[in-house]
């Protein structure tokens, strides 16, 4: 175990500690690490971080689905919330810094502010979200919808890959999923999460952070096309192939990604042939089409023509073919006048102008722009890897990502 | 069981045959159809068979690699043969009257002179080949290889799913390897196969035989295609999508086919998204190509503008694509003055003038072109459906190819 006590606080703790909790305990993988939502390994990662809340001055509590938040008291008691924070749940076999950095980070900056005993006319809270990933449940950022009192209910046909209900799971905790509205964070005053930015930008720019402009929203849908399964032999004006149909779609969506602007990313990420075989003409064809924009308007937009092509191929080919729309994640942009700022901090703590990057990858972020204005913070990574062990991060950047927030605070403080 | 000997001689008794022998012991799978080469139920087959051919009058022998052969004595010792075949050995779950039905109708054909005494100035050979499907080995047309004289050696790495070599499954049926070079047919004046056309065009002409133009050569490839693996969220340009590489090669693959003439086929029938999910862009794709042409040349100058449409786009994409030929087989041209003949005998079998229809599939006859002049006569089939337990024909259909066959042979007689 590295003994945290000994390391500086800042961004060289805030590693450290992320590098701690990448292992058992902390981990539900003996080898690397897998934290899924309500586990073993998540209810350690919570008691090591209301002891590290609790060193850096805050009150510490869980809220009713899970998610610990730590308490710095403003100058008044009725003083709005800064929140900062991101997850603390992790793929299998993931990373130990994607969300988990975020709400070190936090932490670190409401202890530099607490050592001097600085308060500001808002309280400081540092929140750890349990679910961000889906990482146990096919539900995602249950975390965040709660606190931003986007989830309200309970979807009761929700198990596990044990047949465990989430509503068993929750109890498990001593949680009730009656009480998930009591998740809902009020009277907040921004969010800000930090967060690796799992792209290679900021490595090939050379710099250690970056705004934001925005969140992609994200479409995906399943597409099955269905022709008719033949002999290699048959003439190939007889034909109804799903796989010459597919690809010819393929080849649409790919186009109009590409004649879009540069936010503007289409994926065909995933096809099978079913009962495929080299001397068979396909008869049933399964892809998925992911669509991302953080442009409002522009994921819309692709989709409609995305759809129509579709529809274009099927009538010309003689196929069938359906179209099911299985996931609809709205983005956000991230809010100008806290970009502002954010811009101003990063000058201060890098000496460079940042560069604003676009997230193609969700964030708790786009769920909390529902409850309140939101900026992100995006932190260098090696080779823009994430989601795998081999996520990796600089002792250098991270202290730059420590001094942004510290700047940003006090920033945020001197405005109001 | 059906008892055969109250089925009249013709067309009705081969059909009967074929339904007797589609299941155990004929059969090694309890449920439908198996018949692998050199396996139990091929052993039970071959007794049977030899029975029906001793009762047609032949005298019966099984070769070094265990084909069956029924002879019937032309009117000198020294008469050449004219062969009539198929095989005896069918897929997994496969139909009753593939390969099957031609070796049966030969016995008809024989039976048919034997009860008037009536003889020719050529032998009359009815040939089983034990393995055309590849049904145990990975070898395949093992049987008409042999016969042919084109399988002179054995292939030493050749096992079958239990990791049985085929040195020691000829072993097993005190057959030896060294032997193989005997099992060539000598002086044979012509080889004709009597098949299900395996396809729906006889079906749809309302006719019940036909005669066959000749058998496609094949290619068959297996492409891999190597991009880079990235998340959703990279922009178009900064891709190197291995399925978006694959799909613009299957449409013009499919392109290329349909610009040819109709005997001209291109499938891509299989294809793997390796670690492929919805919101990765995938960095590796596996495909097999497959080309049939009848026509001499057609199939490598299609194979060659589809290597060059793979080159093109390699190096468009920035992928690397790596194509293996894993099949070249070549095809044959039915013998146009046998098919003059044949053509007679179906007019005066049926009152029909024959279609010439294209064979996409394999049969033994592409491989006994090597050793004699060939041609096929193609039976009805519903659906055009093969290797399938829903395979069938009609009673009338194969008494027409039993009077197509005895008329046929007279003919050839007559020439002589």
């Amino acid at each position: 175990m590295i003994v945290t006590s000994k390391i500086q606080a800042g961004g060289a703790r805030a590693k450290a500690r992320c590098d701690e909790l990448g292992t058992v305990p902390y981990s539900d993988q003996a080898d690397g690490l897998f934290r899924p939502y309500l586990g073993p390994a998540h209810r350690a990662t919570l008691g090591r971080l209301a002891q590290w809340m609790d060193e850096a001055g805050m009150s510490v509590e869980t809220d009713a689905v899970g998610n610990i938040i730590g308490h710095y008291a403003g100058t008044t008691p009725d003083a709005p919330v800064l929140l900062l924070g991101s997850h603390v749940d992790s793929v299998r076999d993931g990373g130990r810094y994607d969300g988990m950095l975020g709400v070190m980070l936090g932490i670190e900056a409401v202890a530099h502010f607490s050592r001097s005993g600085q308060r500001f006319p808002f309280a400081l809270e540092v929140i750890g979200f349990g679910d961000e990933e889906g990482s146990r449940f096919s539900t995602y950022m249950m975390g965040s919808r709660s606190a931003a009192g986007l989830a309200q209910t309970i979807d009761e046909g929700v198990t596990d890959r044990e047949g465990i209900t989430l509503r068993q799971a929750l109890a498990d905790w001593g949680l009730s999923s009656t009480r998930f509205r009591t998740a809902k964070r009020e009277n907040v005053l921004a969010y800000i999460e930090a967060h690796i930015e799992q792209a290679p930008h900021l490595e090939r720019a050379s710099l250690p952070v970056s705004l934001v402009r925005g969140i992609a929203s994200q479409y995906r849908y399943r597409v099955t096309i269905k022709g008719q399964a033949a002999h290699a032999g048959t003439a190939m004006h007889e034909r109804r192939d799903a796989l010459a149909a597919a690809a010819e779609a393929i080849t649409a969506i790919e186009s109009i990604g590409a004649a879009g602007p540069d936010d503007l990313v289409t994926t065909v990420g995933f096809l099978t042939v079913e009962n495929g075989a080299p001397n068979v003409v396909p008869g049933h064809v399964v892809m998925t089409v992911d669509i991302r924009a953080v442009t409002p308007g522009l994921r819309e937009e692709a989709a409609r023509q995305v759809l129509e092509t579709l529809e274009a191929i099927s009538r010309r080919r003689g196929v069938t073919l359906e179209c099911e729309q299985v996931q609809d994640l709205q983005g956000a942009l991230c809010n100008e006048a806290l970009n502002a700022t954010l811009r101003e901090a990063i000058i201060e703590a890098t000496g460079h102008v940042p560069p604003v990057l676009l997230s193609q990858a969700g964030h708790d972020a786009m769920i909390m722009a529902h409850l309140a204005p939101m900026t992100m913070l995006f932190i260098r990574c090696e080779g823009g890897i994430s989601h795998n062990p081999a996520e990796a991060v600089e002792s250098d950047d991270v202290e730059a990502a420590h001094r942004t927030l510290v700047s940003f605070i006090k920033r945020v403080g001197e405005e109001r």
